[in-house]
């Protein structure tokens, strides 16, 4: 049985996704982060970054979403959600995914996150103020090429799309325009009728 | 035959080093940033993303570390620089990666490129004061659990070592005392003794 640790909003939703997607015997557990809960002893102990997701499986625990993504797609392989058998293939999800995480994901937590990486109100501000621009320009590579449609990696449906869907649903919040991003868009809208999306979101 | 673009002192060296001790067939072409060539319409041609280092197939380009690096050891396996057949350990390898590529990586680029994020001079020198103490942060947690020691991954040597090793000659700089991190400064001399480590430097 897996166990995920997750928030709501957060980039957890991307491996939540990922195991209704596979079929997944799992539990989801949600950690409080106005209680702050996730800088608990309890969960620093399954954690020590202090951050979600994690994924307890029966030989311990994954922490980053990539990683989580990737090891789900391996260990439920008749579902197809990577191309496992082709290492070409297989770095275009990981280098997808890997784009989502270090680059669009870190330019979001510049709106709410920026003592991370500075200490003055006046820089928070600042950050934050750029933020419309780091995620258009982002979203307009994204746009432009890297989402091939109409899933991210092509014709088939990936752990590139749950990723890519959980930073999608912050564009509003960030002051980027979906509409003036159509492909982008309509992967928003499909994403959104599947059945295990449904699912996760329901709860 | 790869082709590896790069440029001096940046992330990149970790897929040279990973390319050497895979014994590939490679090129490395060497990117002038002074000049901006990493935003030159033929480079962008390559990496819309204008970063480095791409890594160029007879299939395609994979930009991201990660990415490359998972690449490297599937399309090498008989090197063994990550545990191929298990999809937990795998996981923690690529874990450890990203823990590099979206932290640590991130937290050291608000150095010197604080105008990815920000647009104020106030700004980027409270960020640039911040690097001390956040490298700092990551490398506690580096020292005191995830290098499990002699390398990366505990007895074998992985594609974790090569991307740890090009972060830990970024400490100096960053204001982090490599002496108060003895199992990291064990790392550090471990790596500059290994050949495929020696002839890449020596470039």
């Amino acid at each position: 049985m897996l166990k995920l640790y997750y928030a709501p909003g957060t980039c957890a939703l991307a491996s939540h996704i990922a195991l209704e997607e596979a079929g997944a015997d799992y539990t989801a557990t949600r950690l409080d982060f106005k209680a702050n809960q996730q800088q608990s002893p309890e969960y620093l102990a399954i954690n020590p970054k202090g951050r979600v997701p994690s994924l307890e499986t029966g030989q311990g625990v994954i922490t980053e979403t990539p990683a989580i993504l990737a090891y789900i797609a391996q260990t439920f392989p008749k579902v197809k959600l990577a191309p496992l058998d082709d290492p070409f293939a297989f770095a275009q999800v990981q280098s997808f995914n890997n784009y989502l995480c270090a680059t669009v994901h870190v330019a979001h937590a510049h709106k709410g996150r920026g003592y991370r990486w500075a200490t003055e109100e006046s820089s928070f501000a600042d950050m934050k103020r750029m933020v419309p621009k780091t995620m258009a320009g982002c979203f307009e590579l994204i746009e432009k090429g890297m989402l091939k449609g109409p899933w991210a990696m092509g014709e088939q449906y990936t752990i590139c799309d749950s990723y890519l869907y959980t930073i999608e649903l912050w564009l509003e919040g960030d002051g980027v325009d979906v509409a003036k991003l159509p492909r982008v868009a309509d992967h928003m809208k499909r994403m959104s009728e599947r059945p295990a999306v449904r699912k996760v979101m329901a709860q």
